[in-house]
C-alpha cells in the first residue's frame, strides 16, 4: 500500500521533517515525493525506509526515490538516501506528519459519559464508550469505540485507549467462607494512569482494593493484557500482547515484557528488566537483565523424547551422581 | 487511599461488622473510626487489616487506629486489635458494609435487551449492554458496561459480570469438507450459569453443541478466560486470569485453577485440585492434589545454555544408560 | 438439551439432508423424526451421532431413533444407522438445516456505520457495532453486538464475526527517542479479510503499519486470540482460543494452531503445519509436520524436583561428558 502524503513535499523538506540527513547531489534535494510505501512495495514518488535490518535484502531492488536508513547503509542504497541514526524514529516523524492529530474534542452521541466525570479538551470519544463516576479524561486523550472506564480512573494526557479495553473492573480478590464458599472483598480503590499511555484492544486493568492500581507514564501495553489489581507499572515500560500481570506485583521503568508473558503476583521487578516472550516470573528480579523461561517448538516426535525425560531427570541427575561416585571410589 | 464508612462508628461496631473479637481494655470500644485504608497508609481514626503475611513487616509502625488480625500476630500490634481467625472475610464484610447492593432493578437505556429475556428483581444491567432471547437474569445479578449475553444464556441469582465479558457465542467446532475445508458446525445449546458466579472482564464463555455449557454456583472467574463449549465447573472452583479451557471438559468443586494455566479438551479434573499458573493440563486427573507444568524464568543466558541441553535430553539420557552399563559390566 | 427441527422429518429425508446411507430395511426410512440430540441424551424420535471415537461407548445404550455413524460402528448400532465416511460433516448439515440464514439485511438501529463504509446484501450486524470508515463487509457476513471494526477493514462474504471482536486497532509498533521514550508509529494499512472467515469472541486482529494484515479465505478463529500487524494468514487455517501471533508473521494455509499457543513476529510458517497446544513457536518453520513446546501438567512436588534439576541441565551435561570421557581414557 501506498500512504499518500496530505500535499506533496520535496525531499529536503521530507529531510526536515524526519530529521534526516540528504545524502549526495544538493539539487536532488528538489525530488517531489508523492507517498510513504515499504521497501518492496514503494516506485518512483515514494519515500520509504529501512528500519529493521531483517528487510536489508531489499534495499538493493528497491525502485522508491529515497530511502531513510542508517550511515552504514547509504553506501548500499541504489536511490537517494535520508541517512539517520534512528530509521524506526524518522519514520514515526513521517506518519506522525501524515496523520495530523484532532483539534477539539469530538465525543460521540453514543457515549455514555458520568457527570463527575471530567473530560479534558482536545478529547476525542468513541461510540459507546463509558465513562464512569469520577473519571478523569486527560487533554489530547482517545478513548476508541466500546472502551469501558469504570467509575473512579484517571488518565493523563495525550493517552491511546482501544477498543474493547476495560479500565477498573473490580479486583479478583474473595475471602473463603467457613463453609468453603467465596465471599467478594469490594474492590473500592481506582487506577491511576500517567500520561501518553497506549492500552491496547480488549486489554484488562483492575482497579485496586483500596489504594489505586497504578501506570506510570508513555507506558504502552498491546492487546489482551490483563492488569491485576493493585499493580504498580513504572515510566516508560513496554507490555507485548497477551501477558498477564497478577495482584500487587510492582513492575519498574524502562521494562520490556515479551508477548504471552505471565508475572506473578506479590512480586517486584526492578527497572531495565527484560522479559522473553512467554516466560513465567514466579519472583522478584533485583538485578537489570533480560530473564526468560520460554522453550521453542520442536518436531513433535523428538519433543515428546524430550518431554519423557524430562519427567525424570531427578532419578536420572541421581543416577549420574551415582556414576560420579562410582568413578571416585574406583 | 483511606475509604470513608458510610457514617463514622465505634471500635466495638466495627468488631461486630466483622465479627471478630476486641481485645484490651473494653474502654477502647468506644474509639471512633472514620475509615478503612492499608496499613501501610492507615493514620489515626483507620481500621486496617493483616490479612496476608507478606505484609507483617507493617504491623509494627501502623498508625491506624486498629488492626483486624489474627490472634498469633495480637502481641505484636502497637494498637488496638481486632482479632478473629480469618482477617480477610473480616475485610470482605467491612468493604460490603461500605458499598451496600442496589435496592431496585436499574436498566441504562442503552441497553438492548430481548423481549423473551426474564430479568429478576434488584438487577443492575450498565450501558451497552445486550440480552439476547430467552435469556434469563437472576435477582440481584449485575451485568457491568458491554456485556453481550448472546441467546439462551441462564444467570442465577447474585451473579456480577465484568465489562466486555461475552456468554453463549458459538462453541469453535467445525467439520471437515471433503475440498478440506472448513463447514460450521451451528451451537444450538446454552450456557447455564449458577447463583453468586462472578465473571471477570473481556472473559468468553461459549454454548454447548446441543447441551449447555455449565458452570456452578459460587464459582469466580476473572478477566480474559476462555471457556468453550460444553464445558462443566463444579461449584465454588476459582479460575485466575488469562486461563483457556478447551471443549467439553468437565472441572470439579472447589478447583483452584491458576492464572494463565491452559487445560486441554474432553477430559475430566475432579473435586479439589489446584493447576498452578501457567500449566497446560493435557490429561484427566482424578486423585486432588496440586498439579504443575510452568517454568519459572531464569538469566536468560544460563536459561539456554539449558534449553539446548533439554533439545537433546533423549540423547544425554541413552548415554547415561550407556555408561551406567559400561560401569556395570566392568 | 434436545433440539427441535423446524418440522418433523422421515429417516430418508434426513439421510438425503445429510448426505448419508441409510442401513438396513427401506422401510425405516419411514421413522419420524423430531429432533436432534446428543448420543447419551437422545431419545424416541431423536436422531443422534457418533462424531468422535471418545464417545462410542454410549452407541450401545442410546435409545434415540436412529445414528449417523461411520460404517465401521455401524453393526454395533443398536439402533437405525445412517452412514456416511464423515459424520461430524453430517452433523454439520443437519445442524445448519435447522439455522437457516437470515434472508435480508439487519442492522440493530443502535449500530454505528460510518458513511463510507460498503455493507453487501443479506448482512446481519447487531447492538453496539460500530463499523469505521472505508470499511467493506460481504454479503451474508454476520457482525454480533458489539463487534468494533475500525476503519479501512474489508471483511468478504459469509463471514461471521463473534461479539467483543475488535478488528482493525492500530499495531503495537513504537520509535524510540533519544531520551528513552517511546513514539507512536501511526499504523496507516488496514486489515484485508477474505470470505467464509469465522473470528471469535473478543479477538483483535491489528491494521497494518501502511500495508494490510491478511486473513485468507475459511480461515477460522476462536476467541482471545491476538493477531498482530502485517500479519498474513493462508486459507482454511484454524487458531484456537488464546493464541497470540506477534507482528509480520506470515501463516500457511491448512495450518492448525493449538490453543494458547503463541508465535514470535517477522517469521515464517508454511502450509500444513500443526503447532500444539500451548506452544511457542521462536523460528520460521519450512517443512509439513506437527511441532511442540508444551510441557504436560504433573504432581506438583515431582514437577519441582525436575525444575531443579532442568535449572543445572547445563552443568550436569558437561558432568555426563567428564564421566565419558573417564571411561574412553580408562
Amino acid at each position: 500500500m501506498k500512504l499518500t502524503l496530505p500535499q506533496a513535499k520535496t525531499l529536503q523538506q521530507i529531510a526536515n521533517i524526519v530529521s534526516a540527513q540528504l545524502v549526495g547531489d544538493s539539487a536532488l534535494g528538489d525530488t517531489p515525493i508523492y507517498n510513504v510505501a515499504t521497501i518492496e512495495t514503494a516506485g518512483p514518488g515514494s519515500i520509504t525506509f529501512l528500519a529493521n535490518d531483517k528487510y536489508k535484502q531489499y534495499l538493493a531492488t528497491t525502485r522508491a526515490s529515497a530511502v531513510i536508513l542508517k550511515e552504514q547503509y547509504a553506501a548500499l542504497s541504489p536511490v537517494n538516501a535520508l541517512v539517520t541514526s534512528n530509521p524506526r524514529l524518522s519514520l514515526a516523524k513521517l506518519l506522525q506528519f501524515c496523520n495530523p492529530d484532532v483539534v477539539s474534542t469530538q465525543i460521540h452521541p453514543s457515549a455514555v459519559i458520568a457527570e463527575s466525570a471530567k473530560i479534558g479538551s482536545n478529547v476525542r470519544i468513541g461510540p459507546g464508550v463509558v465513562v464512569g463516576e469520577e473519571c478523569a479524561v486527560g487533554d489530547n486523550t482517545v478513548l476508541h469505540a466500546n472502551v469501558t472506564l469504570y467509575p473512579r480512573v484517571k488518565l493523563g494526557k495525550g493517552c491511546l485507549v482501544h477498543s474493547g479495553a476495560v479500565v477498573g473492573s473490580d479486583g479478583f480478590g474473595f475471602a473463603v467462607d467457613n463453609d468453603g464458599s467465596w465471599v467478594k472483598l469490594p474492590h473500592m480503590g481506582g487506577v491511576q494512569i500517567g500520561n501518553n499511555v497506549e492500552i491496547g484492544s480488549n486489554t484488562t486493568i483492575d482497579r485496586g482494593l483500596l489504594d489505586n492500581t497504578c501506570i506510570g507514564n508513555n507506558v504502552i501495553i498491546d492487546n489482551l493484557v490483563q492488569i491485576a489489581h493493585n499493580v504498580t507499572i513504572g515510566n516508560s515500560t513496554a507490555i507485548a500482547g497477551c501477558v498477564g500481570i497478577a495482584g500487587s506485583t510492582t513492575i519498574g521503568s524502562g521494562c520490556l515484557i515479551g508477548g504471552a508473558a505471565n508475572i506473578s503476583g506479590h512480586i517486584n521487578i526492578c527497572d531495565g528488566v527484560q522479559i522473553t516472550g512467554a516466560s513465567s516470573v514466579h519472583n522478584s528480579i533485583t538485578k537489570p537483565g533480560v530473564y526468560s523461561s520460554g522453550l521453542p517448538a520442536r518436531e513433535n516426535s523428538m519433543w515428546r523424547r524430550n518431554v519423557v525425560r524430562f519427567m525424570s531427570l531427578d532419578a536420572m541427575a541421581k543416577r549420574l551422581r551415582k556414576v560420579e561416585k562410582s568413578l571416585e571410589t574406583s
